[in-house]
């Protein structure tokens, strides 16, 4: 375990309850998936995930069906600096279009059949009757300043990601798909990045919801700054995200490792969420075991924090407006790989021939 | 127009029909797209997907909720060199299986709420009561002897396609997914990617259903040999359909052109059904404005065919099923792109504040 005795008791006690997914479902269901009608490995990914969910939930099929997309919003001090060209009200703006159900958000999970849960963790501004309230500060302090959260503030968040997670399996969610919303949150997410990695902040940085030339200049110099600040060889994740870090993002992170110890797959959204999965799988790195990564983001940093999670995303459609869009959309896939398993014919059951020479 | 007049006049009528994609409706569409609550283009491929149905159907926002797969079923007679792992009778043993519901296909569509209709244009044995019955032969001749098919039987299966495609549009349906079944047609596909365009041989011929290296070998030996028989400059895709085409590669062509001409979205799966398409955008070059590839198959020439249509498909998960498992799958995303244009709010609607310095 790398994570420091600062994190919560509670959340190390989650922590600590992840195992590693079991391989041996996963290699009997390849033998079920090697049965059924088609050449053998012919459904490509799709096969692996099959068997990643059997692993993961250690049953064999998989339950798919009932899914759900926790969306983690909150504000970030560092707006103040000028790094996004919308203004931070945008964010409670948002909610509330969540909450009515005109977002992309609303649209996909409604398409994928999942609810949809809107939390609250940091917005600046009043988001009662539109949001579950798990609000740790009215935004993070400016962290070209000063540390984004103080311990509490941060555990505060970590814990109300957990807790979503327990929820949802309490609630007999199969599928957990996570997203965010955050003026101001590439920022943070790239020096996240730039501090869990030694990925130089040019290649952590981008466009974020379509910065100018200024303001990306901008975004550049205040996460540079960041980053030669608290950049030391080992730096925690907990202390990292402590630094630099956003509570949505710090929500997600609790969310992964909440999901994990549940043994609950998670399906991971663009740049923001990956972030703080490399930060999940830093606190704990067996909660990796959990994650599928929908797609790979058009953000300037989202090839580089997949490479360090040595994941493969399932698509790449030039998607760069977080809200977990992109994990909507994947569920249709992961849910379809477990109906593979669960609904296709064996060749014995249809009366079908194998190849030439094969049993 | 490059089809010869052999092509009967019924299909000629077809062809003469189809209407490029009208742009003022992908502008329009693209303007919506732009008021939506989301940074501009951050929706990616899904919004130019949304766009260009618009086009297509020249309705704003686009029809996606009838789907249906079209799945045609035939056999071919260079099984009998030796090219394929499965014996003949998996075709016919596969129909049966579409029948029951079993196969990759009957999953997937259900899953996108899409029917399934099995079409037999050349099935070698009886699917009376499992398929739809339009044989234009039993199975194509061995074209590594004689031509696969005579006029008469490619016109019937070109013609099989197109009534098919006509009959989805009577019944209402929005988007076509198409698929194929043939025990021996990427010996078929790839013969004629290499009539179709300069593509060598060996970067035609792949593994299918999993051929050994010596099937493999075999294959390109038929492969090479069919094609330096027939290769001439400017051959029309017709007369390459008939020398080594198969009788639902045919059909899936026909499908595309009727699709075309009724304005109808089609959803091409993997390597087959691009090769098809390749011919029926030879065959009417405006037909290709209806096409959207699903997906790049795992097969060895789908780059090369997919280059040919200067097609960027909109997934690679290493599938190389067939049966329209990737459109299949495809339909979802094709659908969400529609729902956003349809579902999501405007900034005006739902009083989120644009980007700064933004109208």
């Amino acid at each position: 375990m790398t994570y420091r005795t600062a994190i919560d008791e509670r959340l190390q006690a989650v922590a600590e309850q992840i195992a590693p997914a079991d391989p041996a479902y996963r290699a009997e269901a390849q033998r079920l998936l090697d049965n059924k009608t088609k050449p053998l490995g012919s459904l490509g990914r799709l096969e692996m995930l099959a068997a990643d969910l059997c692993a993961m939930q250690r049953r064999i099929p998989p339950l798919t069906e009932k899914k759900r997309v926790v969306v983690f919003a909150a504000d970030h001090g560092v707006v103040e600096e000028g790094v996004s060209i919308y203004p931070q009200e945008v964010t409670v703006q948002m909610v509330a279009n969540f909450a009515q159900g005109g977002a992309a958000i609303n649209v996909l999970a409604r398409q994928a059949g999942a609810d949809v849960e809107i939390v609250d963790v940091g917005v600046k501004g009043d988001t009662a009757a539109m949001a579950l309230n798990h609000k740790a500060m009215n935004g993070t302090a400016n962290f070209a300043r000063e540390n984004a959260m103080t311990d509490v503030s941060l555990n505060h968040a970590l814990m109300g990601g957990s807790l979503r997670a327990g929820a949802a399996h309490q609630e007999g969610v199969n599928l957990l798909a996570l997203g965010e919303m955050g003026i101001g949150n590439t920022t943070s997410a790239a020096a996240l990045l730039c501090l869990l990695t030694d990925t130089p902040p040019e290649h952590a940085v981008g466009r974020g919801t379509g910065a100018t030339d200024e303001v990306l200049a901008t975004k550049l110099s205040v996460v540079t700054d960041a980053v030669t600040r608290h950049r030391r060889p080992d730096l925690p994740a907990w202390e990292a995200l402590r630094a630099v870090g956003g509570l949505e993002i710090a929500a997600l992170t609790g969310a992964m490792l909440g999901a994990a110890s549940l043994r609950m797959p998670v399906i991971i959204d663009g740049f923001i969420c990956t972030v703080a999965a490399l930060a999940a799988a830093r606190i704990a790195p067996s909660s990796r075991d959990y994650m599928i990564f929908a797609h790979c983001s058009a953000e300037n940093g989202s090839r580089r924090v997949l490479e360090a999670l040595e994941a493969l995303p399932l698509f790449d459609l030039g998607m760069r407006l977080g809200e977990g869009s992109g994990a909507a959309i994947a569920l249709h896939l992961v849910e379809a790989s477990g109906r593979i398993l669960r609904e296709m014919a064996s060749f014995e059951q249809a009366g079908v021939s194998t190849a030439q020479g094969e049993a």
